[in-house]
């Protein structure tokens, strides 16, 4: 195993450098390494127990028997873990491995010339062709002799064959030999590749159904400011529904410094509770709760709750203070101040937010500013919270989220973020690639079925599908697409199943489940928003989908093909009204199938299937998973009929 | 301009083991720039004096004003050369420049934020909305004193409106100011990508035509050793066929030892001169001219009648030696020895090569075996060879040629090298990657339309076509294909207008101008090659297709379309025989379509031109380059009959 290592520029990796004036580069070329972002520069996103499949062209000059392994192992381990590569065609090697829990991991890939196989396969081709080989063995005594690690324990069989080589030149020609030989001879030509990361996280951070609470609009008593023991309460309701999320606005003390009044007024009446987003007043900031809301041991209950009930608590974190942030008088240094002495709100110009003030990440002292957020999220993660969702990261500096979340997981890996980043497409991606786990994106305005189909072939092609995971929201505190404000029910029922069914991550804001949808006139936004007050609703009000959301919920946990995303294929349906679809679970075991209703008449079509395959046979029957109707597929299809007013979403176990 | 500069580590670079734990990595994303070959680790590949087109994704977090510039050099050089880039669309910006010359260049591209503009757009917005902006202006005031260069010469505008701030503060806002600021003021975020390397080469590179020739088969007495100054004879005739590179075989001494004999056989006859590829006897190697060709001044005498005919020299350079060779003697430590002491031989098992020794690149002495080739290439330089056709570079290390020929371009960037490479496709790549100019190809064994069409469409495909330049040889001395081993005329015509019309570089070898087509039986070979004996042609033989190459070379020369490969564009023709194409030059001045055909019956057909156009305006007629027939396009298209055995190439102007 010893030898001199090269470490090899691989072919993502400018060494521009170095190899045109040194003679000594290395021997292999280590191209296309798969999977990879952007050659290495951002790791690709995995889930821990699943296998890694690792592809590689490698090779060099000339004719001899090359070997190449897979090295990986956790960043911040020690020693790799070893795979042999096997060569599949063309060059092309691969292996795959294992990652057994979540954490940051590296894999290497590694080539080298195996020159004693080299040696015999050519000293074995003459002597098959019948020529005189007896130099040829004493050229392969030779090199087994110089092959053999220095100091290393020399393996038996190689040491008997040289010490017995008068008696019995042919020994060194065995398989035996040749075996022992390729574990333990000298690599004289090792070439590795750069290092390639790999993110691994849990299976939540591929599949989770979110349920966005305002808590302090909880309470069953009209007006009144809601506890987290009132959030408790609803607890089991929320599970029942199969929501394994439950994701708080945040819970911290609101600034009165120009608290923001009901529909984001400039004033506040006495009594309005201003905008949870206004973080922080002189009782505390980012690490405190609001104390109408309970205190950290109220807290961490309700943690526990969930957890009883087979949920999480994921916290919103809003990197903004208001003006009463603790920060504002113990690190003034991290805010900006005018030339007059006055703060520096948040503003868009020529729009203001007064109730608001950004921290300066370019201030001199920005690192004690970036050590004190990852603070923050590190208290939550100790009372029992393992899932964020970072408000506006896009507003932020890049390098601050690598960084932050780099960070966090070094200390627990199970946490999961989720990057609320409504901005241009590359922006929004930059995001998924430097570590958020999860994604916001645009489903929530793309309506059409070329544009819903369109999109997700984008999120589930490559590269995207190595690094971005979408989690679809259909809605949000801050948007109430146009569609839904129509208030059909059909409507929310269908575009809660295409977030539910098409993505394996997908959320919903409380009140969703009640079809509110009046707008504030002429905006995407909720009148009356429990952002700027408190609501108090009848959570079992009549009309509302909850037994709807609760199927849903429930297919996603019976079927793990329902669990993923990047397994989504669209099937053909002529009618545009109409989305057809298949999944495939990770191990085959799994297929479910689905027509979705995106426009309101009942009409009937032809499911067309077309090659698809599950665990690698041919689907050839359907079985509804509401009504247990079985049918089989004829001329690679089938007709079916759909009634959105009953249900937008037909759904089958794929029978093959 | 000054301000701290972070080294921007671009998408392509994985800089993993900084990121997560500094907290001061670069602002901006600068991702996906084009061109680059595997993310910078290779040189894209241009031509001098036409411009490089230049894109890059280019965004930060949040909203302000960023700008980005191209910086170019030559590698060796100090001095950047700067232009600005332009926002294009989504986040992606824009530049180009022209690099003069041949040479090695670098590019690279960095970003910043124009915090005077960011203030500027923000301060403007809000007077236009009528808010007070007084403060927004101290502001502005304190921000261009803060962004003046340190120590730099301050611009005259800026001076002057802080100066005069209390008498005139909306100075500030005016356009020179911000005009003057983008060009001054410090940028505090400056990011930049990692270095993309250019190889940038003269035309020839890319378009040329090649003669091959066996030099002491040039004699027009039977039997008789040629010389060069037989070549030179030929040199007026091989230059009004059109062709524009005069390639020689090895024209070393040849050794004696274990010399082949007539068709390869393993004993030579007295008078057998022996293979050109056993390099070097007791007179000389690879730095030698074999005693009967003449000597170096003949040799140059060559060169200068090729330059005055405006051909050029393109020598052979096979790294092998006869075991004769000077460099067994001079440097015994760079060949390999048996226990015995004998010398090992070249051998691919169980066939040897008993009249050739390699050279054992990975001998403790390489690096002055490296160092002597290179000599050798610069050998000839000196002696006016700015053309080489490399034999079998992939049986040698790849890190050497990415070295020699990068030692070669530092003393002389016209350079030109052809990799000799018939291997498998990733290594045949790898070595254009690594600084080959043209490229020996799979070509010869590509006939049906189907194979040509997929085969192109890889070679002018992405990424293929920023490194890859194929030379379409229709034969070589190691080459007959079976194909043309019957001899038909137009078939030979057919596939020399494949090769010189779709490729902008091709070649042949002596011989097939004459139909030459008789093999070893059995073989892809030439029987009685003149690779092992000397042979002697009349040039002037009845049925030999001189009037045809000539034809094929002078359209190419008058038509700047016809000297490009990856303008190729199939148009679609209803017959698997007929192969239709269209070109345009680069400047959009040229635009030739034709249609080719591979079957040898004539035939009528309907040559599509589809959406087709020639600068920027669609083709709305067609006149035949060689009758000068004129005729209209009608339905997109139009019909056109092929007598292959008149000719199977039709071809034409495109009309606009």
């Amino acid at each position: 195993m010893g030898g001199p290592v090269i470490t090899h520029p691989n072919s993502a990796i400018s060494n521009f450098d170095r190899s045109p004036s040194d003679p000594t580069g290395p021997r292999f070329l280590i191209e296309n390494i798969f999977p990879a972002v952007d050659g290495g520069r951002y790791p690709v996103k995995r889930i821990a127990g699943e296998a890694v499949a690792i592809w590689a062209d490698i090779f060099r000059d000339g004719h001899d028997q090359i070997r190449a392994a897979l090295r990986w192992r956790r960043e911040n381990a020690n020693a790799w873990q070893i795979a042999d590569m096997q060569l599949h065609s063309n060059d092309r090697f691969t292996a795959s491995f294992v990652p057994p829990e979540p954490g940051r991991y590296l894999f290497q890939i590694e080539a080298w010339t195996d020159r004693f196989a080299s040696w015999r396969k050519g000293a074995l081709l003459k002597k098959q062709a019948g020529q005189d080989i007896s130099l040829e063995l004493r050229e392969g005594l030779a090199l087994a002799r110089s092959l053999m690690p220095n100091g290393g324990t020399a393996n038996a069989a190689v040491t008997a064959a040289i010490d017995n080589f008068n008696r019995n030149p042919e020994a060194l020609l065995s398989d035996d030999l040749g075996g022992a030989m390729a574990q333990t001879e000298v690599r004289t030509d090792l070439s590795r590749s750069a290092t390639i990361p790999l993110l691994v996280e849990r299976e939540k951070a591929r599949a989770s159904a979110w349920y966005e609470m305002v808590p302090r609009s909880q309470s069953s008593v009209p007006g009144q400011h809601g506890t987290f023991e009132d959030c408790i309460a609803r607890v089991p309701e929320i599970a029942a529904l199969g929501f394994d999320v439950l994701y708080l606005t945040p819970i911290h003390p609101i600034g009165r410094t120009n608290r923001k009044g009901r529909n984001n007024s400039l004033t506040a009446e006495p009594g309005d509770p201003g905008s949870f987003y206004a973080v922080g007043d002189a009782t505390g900031g980012h690490d405190a709760v609001h104390p109408q809301l309970g205190n950290l041991a109220d807290f961490r209950r309700l943690v526990d709750a969930c957890r009883t009930h087979g949920m999480e608590v994921a916290l919103d974190i809003a990197v903004q203070c208001s003006p009463d942030h603790p920060w504002l008088t113990q690190h003034p240094e991290w805010f900006k101040r005018r030339p007059d002495g006055s703060i520096k709100f948040a503003e868009n110009p020529p729009k203001k937010y007064e109730d608001i003030v950004n921290p300066d990440f370019s201030a001199a002292e920005r690192i004690a500013l970036w050590q004190a957020l990852r603070d923050v999220l590190l208290f939550w993660v100790e009372q029992g919270v393992e899932i964020f969702r970072i408000d506006n990261p896009h507003t932020k500096p890049l390098p601050f989220w690598e960084w932050v979340i780099h960070e966090v997981h070094q200390r627990n890996a199970n946490v999961i973020f989720l990057s609320e980043a409504f901005t241009r497409p590359k922006l929004m991606k930059a995001l998924a690639k430097l570590g958020f786990s999860q994604s916001y994106s645009y489903f929530t305005w793309r309506t059409t079925k070329q544009e819903l189909q369109e999109y997700l072939s984008e999120l589930i092609g490559y590269p995207e599908r190595e690094y971005f995971r979408p989690n679809f929201f259909v809605t949000t505190p801050d948007i109430l697409p146009v569609q839904l404000q129509t208030g059909e029910t059909w409507l929310f029922k269908s575009r809660v199943a295409l977030a539910a069914l098409l993505s394996s991550n997908y959320g919903i804001y409380n009140g969703f489940e009640l079809i509110e949808h009046e707008p504030l006139p002429g905006r995407e936004e909720y009148l009356n928003s429990d952002k700027y007050e408190i609501r108090t609703r009848d959570w079992n009000k009549p009309g509302n989908i909850k037994p709807y959301l609760a199927m849903l919920n429930r297919l996603r946990r019976e079927h793990a093909a329902l669990r993923q995303t990047d397994n989504l294929r669209f099937l053909q349906v002529e009618d545009d009204g109409v989305i057809g679809f298949i999944k495939e679970a990770v191990d085959g075991s799994d297929g479910v199938a689905g027509a979705i209703a995106i426009t309101p008449n009942a009409r009937e079509f032809w499911l067309h299937f077309g090659d698809a395959q599950i665990g690698g046979r041919p689907v050839v029957a359907i079985e509804n998973l509401l009504t247990g109707e079985f049918r089989r597929l004829e001329w690679g299809g089938t007709r079916l009929r759909i009634d959105p007013q009953v249900d937008p979403a037909l759904l089958f176990r794929c029978v093959t």
